[in-house]
């Protein structure tokens, strides 16, 4: 017999990563004149990490630097959906490291949606891991989940879904080995 | 016989409740720096609204607490398309209850337009309801008609040309019986 | 023999009538809870616009009272194609034969393309006429010529070539005749 | 044999022009009522851009002034990006050859995105030249790549891709030509 012997919690993310741009938005940057920028955001995808986050797992955004959005905008996002957004570099593994040892988790507890090359050694690394239908080759190769959603279109939304879903089938073979354990 | 003895109004809807986001909008939300946030309407739908307050429909806009629409945009909708806007929250159904009994209306006299799970059970209720082609599985499965339109892009009309069609098809039913009656 | 006898200009259109919501636009408004409304037009479109304008073609904008674009934003759209807006009610029609006689005009002179039940009517009446791909069945029925591209994505620029493609056939339709006439 | 000899650069692109209307851009201008004028670039473009300007190709931004994107937004974008814009008129080879000829450059060093009429003759003369999928026929007809993604959609990311592939392969071509003339 195998499982989730002396461990509370099994194969269950407790936070999830996801990139701004090109997943929770459709990558578009709205520039005008005066220098504001604004990103669009669907309703569908933030209305599935407040889910998300109902269920106690964190959401952390990352913003890239080889494609920055504004930092006064990030906060606004950030304020909106009540989460972190973090700038990662050129390798973001280099920057998350931290922050996951930070919370005490190891890369199985983490859930990854990014889009771009350098996104692949995470979307590797992570327990869970997505790329919108639209990602680029390289990136879709490196991931674990390939949405049916384009990103800024369900993209985040579909993969808290699947979040939600290996949580469900987590916890009740948590419950089935507790029941094996007793009937022992 | 059966039909619509003793009552003046046959299948007629008298109240049509529309949520915002996902059905009137795209879902979108554009987001700017400066705190001010955007959505976007299709003339199309409000324009399928208008005729709809014109031959005697109320029309009652619903925003949600799981995603919600700023306030003060909410009222600028409300404004434009000179009807009321609800906030509902995690279950539609308790919010709705009132506003229909308070109009003195059964739920056969409604029509509903959602999109997202917690509006099956008023997708079930109402007389006649809808959701955008793009909407997940589970509201499809609750609604009576969907549309071949995404939401944003022409769903709203589209239901309002269902539902004026239903009017045309109930008004031409209570016409026959009466004649049936009188030729008894 | 048949054909320009007596006549300096053949079906060559003078005027372009244009509906903005649908046709110049994707029919979307953004709005903004300061109030303020924005419209997204097309490059290749505006492009088409000012081809026609340089070939001594008249180009009116249309808005339609059923669904106001603000005043103040026709203005703008007025000012950066350089022509002239006009707001019409809800039978086009009435609104428009002032402006076709008060230019010397007969409907075979102008171009129109509307998107709407309520454009039907000139749809048939004028000498060229078109709707987007996207427009609703009964507007489509009216039309002459169905656009391959959607409103606001190309479309008015299609109909602008369709309609430069006809001044040039007409033109060397009339230069054969000319020169008919001079061989008799 | 054939090949590099005497020359220290073989095909290799040393500067990028690329209109912004339609390439960069969806070809969207959002208008609004105050006359602020907003365009939306995309993220996935831009960091292709940035890629390239890493690996020593200068960016050049073209705007028309058939359809003028305001000067203080071309400003906006060429901050943004860190490169040049510049503004053509009805036949850009004209503008553009004194700029190819100060950077002591020849069109075969020099790619070329454009989407429109006027474009065609640049897209034959550049050693590289590419349209987005949805550009006119005739600017399609004139280009040496055709993008499988739409204007502000990708297609400049894919162009730039395409222009980063042809410099390996030039270098390792160069190299083979070293290998195979020290074995002479």
């Amino acid at each position: 017999r195998y499982g989730y012997f002396g461990r509370d919690s099994p194969e269950v993310v407790r936070l999830l990563l996801c990139n701004v741009s090109g997943c929770l938005t459709e990558g578009r940057i709205f520039l005008s004149a005066s220098g504001a920028e604004m990103i669009s955001v669907n309703t569908r995808d933030t209305a599935g990490l407040r889910m998300l986050q109902r269920e106690g797992v964190e959401v952390v955004l990352l913003t890239s630097s080889l494609d920055p959005v504004a930092q006064d905008l990030s906060q606004i996002v950030s304020q909106r959906l009540g989460c972190e957004v973090l700038r990662v570099g050129e390798r973001p593994l280099e920057d998350l490291r931290p922050l996951v040892k930070k919370r005490d988790l190891t890369w199985k507890d983490v859930a990854y949606m990014g889009n771009e090359e350098v996104d692949v050694e995470v979307l590797n690394l992570a327990g869970l891991s997505a790329v919108p239908s639209d990602a680029p080759l390289m990136a879709i190769n490196g991931a674990k989940y390939i949405c049916s959603a384009a990103g800024g279109r369900g993209a985040v939304r579909e993969f808290t879904e699947h979040i939600r879903l290996q949580k469900k089938k987590a916890k009740s073979q948590l419950e089935q080995d507790r029941i094996d354990r007793t009937n022992c």
